[in-house]
């Protein structure tokens, strides 16, 4: 396939998408809602498929050498394919946004204003190797009105399109447009050029990869988008903190799954806390399989630490490594974070109340958490049902991207007869 | 001045800018109001110097042959200059946007969630004949804790300049950063260029101005913007208008003031009533001094009307002019305004509910009115104290971007340890 036919291919995705946008803005819920149900029926129904879909995958996957976290973000097992399934049941019980009423109020001179939720419209969504971003994505656009073009990674390329199936069979039930939710149907990399090009179609893009991907988007495309950046999340043990709930909470925030953005990168420790916390938390996380990596005055705690070089402090790992360092209080703890965090969440573990309003005060991250583990950083966590990113930009959405950050609004006004004097 | 220094001295005003914003974010809601009506008191002070001031732009302007709506925009009279101080006050007035608590609720897992509005950062404004926009937009992002660049245009260069040092006495007084409010101080258009490269500094670019403008900002900076597009407004007569309400509302929405974004720029009347309505509006548009350019329909009806091209359409006056066209009821109005809207404000004069609704629903423009002019589309009239513009895009703020709309938020998320299962 060449260039000008994906060009051409993807145009005519776009012109179709915006045609279907203007259907779904109008859309009843009970439409849309049926559309999701009937697709995680179809989802169910569809799990053998999915899995020999996602077989291929894999295998290529390994051939191609993925890293073990992201062949993890690849895997579809039975309970990810429920987690789709579930999620998208649990997106079609979430109130309608598209509609709502968020303020409204009168004017002295008799005009009566209201702020009334509409869908964006259409928005592009790159992903790279989670399939189950299919799911989500779609299911997200449809609920918030929005037409959806998907382009997953060319590692996930039959795991979506199987996905993808299966949400085409709950579009069709419930009568609604099968171009609601597009997938590019290339793994010919001109083709996310495309999508970056088509302003006039694309009201939004969701980039969901690796700095490569937004730096991308931002220099080529005028399309504005929610950008999803790396995850490098902090936690930071207070010299208040309960020992046993920091112990529990650094092993669940690093190690309860590597793969996601939400997982701690760096542990900060307070310096007259260090001599005696450190050794139990470096014994808990070696203990669950962490590769630990310290600065030097953690290495001389616990000299069996790695040695951390200036480049780790700016590292995603997405993997089982922790970067470890000893601060001497909340103001230090707030300084390293600000300079090298990616504002997406950092914790706190104290009982000092004090301690943890500055913490969640002065840092300008997305999340802030006071006594639990960065892990809960994610959409279906905050009651959202799911989300289709999270935003470390500051614009219109930041953090979990759910269903109310996927609407815009427009002002109404009713009045009668009022000439402005 | 070279261009080595203005990009040196952009750079240094953005150091500077992102230092006085760190400052701004936890400063209390008392010390920024006080800078405001301090600011206020300033600038009714300095009405005569900045009358001065204004006399050398508008000498400065008729030379360079600015037409008539430009010089009106240019202009600082008695008035004006009190509507800008009343502008601060009002804006002292409201609730204090940051720290604000826009949601919160609990998980069953006993987190507690809440929503907190923050400011943005620092803020770029570039703008152009209108001084007063140099209050109004440093004092809306002085309220929402944000600290402004501004960038005047070369016209309003004096005016802008005396009216900042109104501003900066207010800051002084009540002990504000100097930095919270910067204006660029050279004509030299380089500056423009350096500001928008300095998305190290700057989180958001509003650019006031023509599309040229706005094409340059999306061309060459990463910064994301809020544009304020042209208005080209439509006021539709649908056939069950109350005649003497549609008479007074187009008169007023076209006439008032001609300059500004919100006036109105095409006439839509529906054929039913156009034999009866045109020729009584378009006696009373003329009488008001307006120039009349029909489509072949309405000059049928109304043979004095000039006749009105294809450009016409899709032309923001800004001035005494008028399009006119007959349509044959609302899904043809909503058609015609759907391709040729600049999505800023649209107006529909009936007594019929289900039509004003439909034209309310169907149309994806900012401002919906019903039985009002479009010349409410202003901040000020929708309560939120003044404006920095009027959105025309869809992300994060759309329609009148007051102190609300130029902050941002973050959650936080309070725990007793919990870890994610």
């Amino acid at each position: 396939m060449d260039t000008l036919t994906v060009q051409d291919q993807m145009t005519d995705m776009g012109r179709r998408a915006k045609t279907a946008a203007l259907v779904l803005a109008t859309m009843p819920a009970d439409a849309k809602d049926r559309a999701l149900r009937e697709g995680a029926k179809a989802l169910r129904l569809a799990a053998r498929a999915i899995q020999e879909a996602n077989a291929k995958d894999m295998a290529f996957g390994r051939e191609k050498g993925l890293s073990p976290a992201l062949l993890d973000r690849l895997l579809l097992t039975d309970e990810r394919i429920e987690a789709m399934a579930k999620g998208l049941e649990d997106i079609a019980k979430l109130p309608d946004p598209v509609g709502q009423v968020m303020s409204e109020w009168d004017r002295p001179n008799g005009l009566k204003i209201s702020r009334v939720r509409t869908p964006l419209g259409v928005i592009g969504i790159i992903y790279e190797s989670r399939p189950n971003v299919t799911a989500d994505a779609g299911a997200l656009c449809l609920k918030s009105g929005n037409a959806a073009i998907l382009r997953g990674g060319s590692e996930s390329f039959n795991s979506s399109h199987a996905i993808l199936d299966a949400l085409q069979v709950g579009l069709a039930q419930a009568g609604l447009p099968a171009d609601a939710i597009q997938m590019v149907p290339t793994k010919d990399r001109a083709a996310v050029g495309a999508l970056l090009s088509m302003d006039q179609y694309v009201d939004v893009i969701v980039p969901r990869g690796g700095k490569g991907l937004i730096e991308r988007v931002s220099a080529e495309s005028r399309i504005p988008m929610f950008k999803h950046l790396d995850g490098i999340c902090h936690t930071y043990v207070h010299e208040k903190a309960d020992p046993e709930m920091a112990r529990q909470v650094v092993v669940n925030a690093k190690m309860r799954r590597t793969g996601i953005c939400g997982s701690t990168e760096t542990l900060l420790v307070d310096r007259s806390i260090a001599p005696q916390m450190l050794p139990v938390l470096m014994a808990d996380l070696a203990a669950a399989g962490c590769t630990l990596r310290g600065d030097a005055e953690a290495r001389a705690i616990v000299p069996t630490l790695d040695e951390a070089s200036d480049e780790d402090w700016d590292t995603e790992y997405l993997d089982a490594i922790l970067s470890v360092k000893v601060v001497d209080g909340v103001a230090r703890a707030i300084e390293h974070i600000q300079r090298h965090s990616s504002q997406h969440t950092e914790a706190i573990i104290t009982e000092d109340r004090v301690a943890a309003e500055r913490f969640m005060n002065e840092i300008d991250s997305a999340i802030l958490m006071w006594n639990a583990s960065t892990q809960f950083a994610d959409g279906g966590e905050f009651g959202m049902g799911a989300e289709i990113g999270i935003s470390t930009g500051k614009l219109h959405a930041r953090g979990p991207v759910g269903v109310e950050q996927l609407t815009t609004f427009k002002y109404k006004i009713r009045g009668n007869g009022q000439c402005r004097p």
